[in-house]
């Protein structure tokens, strides 16, 4: 099967103009060159990219995967290496980079539907340009003015590539373990050796250099986290015009055999006295790395939906086409043996769901992007403290909720297949396959859920929390009108069973800790379904208003048919959730683990 | 990583022995030879051969797959072929069959009991007998006495393979439409041609023949499933004394790529002109093919829960080994650099998630297994009637509800590794992309929902449901004690539910047809939480007993704090059933095909 994406383009309109109305920033740096016609001319260039060049490359790179050499080179599948050159060309990787570094300071909420195409078509490949600007947004926040200089106008042009090394053998979440070393020279460099593994895009032949950004401990550091310094080692040493020049003795010292996104090239990166620079000061380099984290959180959350749409896609298609059996209320096709199967509502169940899905998710990705952007470009402090709030508190259910509903939705879009989609010949295996990394990378969905309800819940005197609960009974407060009502009933339904999820566990957890970690997990997916009530609430409520105002675009229309759905089949697990939550630690924790067996 | 597989024959005894109480059948046929002594001592056997010989094949069986040469001759992994024979030779796979046909004729449940340890150990080895005695059945219950004299010991023996040929590349589900055609010969016998598709264990090198069951269409015919003949093909027809004589001109035209169970060969099966003889009757093949087809079910719904109980034991494993951050009541470790990961809740939840649906589904599937004994075997027609009727409702829950639940169970097995599931050295990718299958063979799980809203639920006058209710009724009467009265309780809440999404669908689907199926999902896992809740409440009132009883063996307590997280955070999964159930089609099915975009 030929991978036939089409980019979602009139759904992102929706969200951007309609429901966000991001023209209404138009006085904001970075917004003031988003019109209208420029970010739809960009989704448009974007989802003749994602479509024409990376959707036909994807299967290639499951296929053929990424070979290493004996001297640690690593070679991409067919195809790669120039969709990787024309997208730099093409400079669209930095659409919201700051401009002194050569980026086009669009606002990150513009990226975000740029990077879901390229997530829906190809995400493997994604990563690469990914992990690139990840990194050179850590450089931007923690590096010197020269390192600055020296880095960034190459990665944001995606001339150079970059790399993430947090994770060693022995730890991956507990880092104050990490124990790759850092030797201080003479010339102010340091000399790193260590191995790191996990690193994606770590070797590939798709860039003139790669810039590796590795933590370490510097000799003589504290231990655990208070000892852990980053580090900026290229894979060449840049010479004194900034080009390529001495190869740095660090290299791929294997290829992680893997079940999915065998595109991207996940290495063992072995360190061998590696000439390095500091990043920012002395055992500060964790600060940094999160930073740097947090935004990439935001983009595995955003995996999650984008592939949820390109399984919809696929799904639909094969429901609409494949005959098999007639509908319970009649035949609808009785010229042909049989009629499609998208007649049996259980099918119809399974697309349902993920339609519902992936445009709630959207909305609640593209509204998360969008307080990004509010919280560093708003002149006005109240909205920029408010979004720096929001980013905080709801980074984590971005990341896990949209990972974990949107890898279920995956399995359904295989599901709709019957034995096609158990073949690798359609497409669904290598989405499923590739998905499942997503509720595991950038900390794994459970560490998402201990951070949100020990760290997050409680943060700045519960200000963040508090200003989201405000904003939800605001808008319960305004009500609606007959068409909208039921949205709003649903908001203040799900966004009280939120509310007491919370109170039990600020009256439970301090007395026993183990109720946070217990109820963390239904905890954080009722937080994540009330997002998505809103989210929906908003667009039902835009839509309507559309259709009051006489728009005849059908997308209106569809959207309130969706929302019902929504309504229908997703507000029923928030009630679930709540009991678990409310069920505590004691029966979880009752065994030992040596009677665990 | 090593596959550590070890056979849960302690678990097993508890239901065969405490709960089921099996020896109570002693008088019956096939029971007599099953004394507990026996028992046990085949327990420990299949044990040994399943943790010795089949788990360390496993991976070779992943990793090489099966490979087809120019001629169509298929090459399973290395030891597969060997293994095979010491299992043929050990004569296990013959543990239920009719002693007339070279089987010991013990009960099935014992054969249920043996099979999770197979699949367990290397699903996609167990599925070559698997499929064997699966035909062999077929003819059992199909065919002509010389049919089954000479087919039935051989394949009982796994002398030689069986498979069972249903799906051609348009049609799957809806067999109606299948194509390959009978041409009947002057000397009884019948020319095949056709193609076949996905046929497990289709060609292979593991015994001198294979016996192919094959549905096709007789020359003239009715159209439809009304048309549809069953016909034995093997593949080197049978000489005058019953041995392979010449090659039947029948094919592998080539293998499958799927996602997982790499070691079993799916089959495109090209038939021409290939010889058959008919079974049973002339276009009352699926009546027979049925037949089989049922009894695989419940095959499948155990490989549902053997593969859970495999991600359980490899994720325990980890959790204990695995050392990364620390308790949030305080270091278990101090001595070490970090606790192991059981410590946190969020994991435990994960492992106790599994541990309470492996231990709730065994014993379902082995007291269904059971009521399939009993429907062939009690001496009192009551007894017959009523397991029959089990038989027949409760089929579509454990073939769905077991691989349904239990594929989440494996990918939360998966997710305890981190980073190091998502690779392939540590086992939890194969056992993810094994298991994947069991939803959709045998039946999608859809398929199997809508069989139970749309045909079990009203059979017979509605004496199945009838009779199983008052069956619950009987029990929530009878009461508890101070010990197991929450587990009456539970079932008493779950039965409530599953009485009043059986009443709506009454209500509503007979006004709309499309209801029944928008429920179907639904109501089929509200169905199956209740059976799960009221085997909980069977093993908490045997283990409390036996407690009572002054038994101190840890087991009993253990299932006690089991059940009680099963209770706490399984049964509030129902209300969201029951809610999605009463949601209806209405917004399942606004939207017209053509607006679904």
């Amino acid at each position: 099967m030929t991978n036939s994406y089409r980019a979602p383009v009139r759904d992102q309109q929706f969200v951007l103009h309609d429901v966000l109305d991001i023209g209404q920033y138009g006085d904001l740096p970075g917004f003031r060159d988003a019109d209208a016609d420029t970010v739809d001319a960009i989704l448009e260039e974007s989802a003749k990219f994602a479509e024409g060049v990376l959707a036909p490359i994807s299967k290639a790179g499951d296929v053929q995967g990424c070979v290493r050499d004996e001297d640690g080179n690593v070679t991409t599948a067919d195809g790669w290496k120039e969709a990787f050159q024309q997208m730099a060309e093409a400079g669209w990787t930095a659409l919201s980079s700051d401009p002194e570094y050569g980026g086009q300071g669009l606002p990150h909420v513009l990226n975000l539907a740029v990077n879901e195409m390229v997530s829906s078509a190809n995400m493997a490949f994604g990563m690469y340009p990914g992990l690139t600007l990840g990194a050179a947004a850590a450089l931007y926040n923690g590096g010197s003015d020269e390192q600055k200089a020296l880095y960034l106008p190459k990665m944001i042009a995606c001339q150079w590539g970059g790399t993430m090394n947090l994770t060693e053998p022995h730890c991956g979440t507990d880092l104050g373990m990490l124990r790759t070393k850092a030797a201080p020279q003479a010339d102010g460099s340091y000399k790193i050796t260590g191995q790191k593994i996990w690193i994606s895009s770590g070797e590939h032949d798709m860039t003139e250099n790669i810039v590796h950004l590795v933590l370490a401990r510097i000799e003589g550091a504290p231990e655990g986290v208070k000892g852990i310094s980053l580090f900026v080692v290229p894979k060449f040493l840049p010479d004194s015009d900034g080009n390529p020049g001495t190869r740095n003795s660090l290299k791929c010292g294997g290829l992680e055999e893997k079940m999915g996104i065998h595109g991207n090239a996940t290495c063992v990166m072995d360190y061998d006295d590696a000439t390095g620079w500091l990043v920012g000061e002395e055992n500060k380099g964790l600060k940094i790395m999160f930073i740097m984290m947090n935004e990439a959180r935001l983009g595995v959350g955003l995996q999650g939906y984008a592939l949820a749409e390109a399984a919809y896609q696929q799904s639909l298609a094969f429901a609409k086409d494949r005959l098999q059996g007639r509908s319970l209320t009649g035949k609808k096709n009785p010229e042909l043996a049989a009629d499609p199967i998208i007649v049996h509502p259980d099918v119809r169940r399974m697309l349902m769901d993920q339609k519902a899905f992936v445009e709630g998710a959207r909305c609640f990705g593209l509204w998360t992007a969008l307080q990004g952007d509010l919280e560093k470009k708003s002149d006005d402090p109240a909205q920029r403290e408010k979004s720096g709030d929001y980013m905080a508190l709801l980074t984590p259910i971005v990341k896990s909720y949209l990972t974990g509903k949107g890898y279920d939705m995956v399995s359904q879009g295989l599901q709709i297949h019957g034995g096609s989609g158990f073949t690798e010949e359609w497409g669904a295996s290598q989405l499923l396959r590739d998905a499942r990394i997503t509720l595991i990378y950038e900390g794994t969905n459970g560490v998402q859920a201990l951070d949100l309800v020990g760290r997050k819940l409680a943060m700045r005197g519960m200000r963040p929390i508090t200003s989201f609960f405000a904003e939800l009974d605001a808008f319960v407060e305004e009500g609606g009108n007959e068409t909208t009502q039921p949205y709003v009933d649903a908001v203040a339904a799900t966004h009280a069973q939120l509310k007491q999820g919370t109170d039990w566990l600020m009256n439970n957890a301090l007395e026993n800790f183990d109720h946070a970690g217990a109820g963390s997990h239904d905890y954080l997916n009722l937080f994540g379904l009330t997002c998505m009530t809103y989210m929906w609430a908003m667009m039902a409520k835009t839509a309507a208003a559309k259709i009051a105002a006489g728009d005849t675009d059908p997308i209106y229309a569809a959207k309130l048919q969706t929302g019902r759905y929504f309504l229908d089949r997703w507000l029923p697990e928030g009630a679930m959730h709540l009991a678990k939550v409310e069920a505590g630690a004691d029966s979880m924790m009752a065994m030992t683990a040596d009677e665990m067996c």
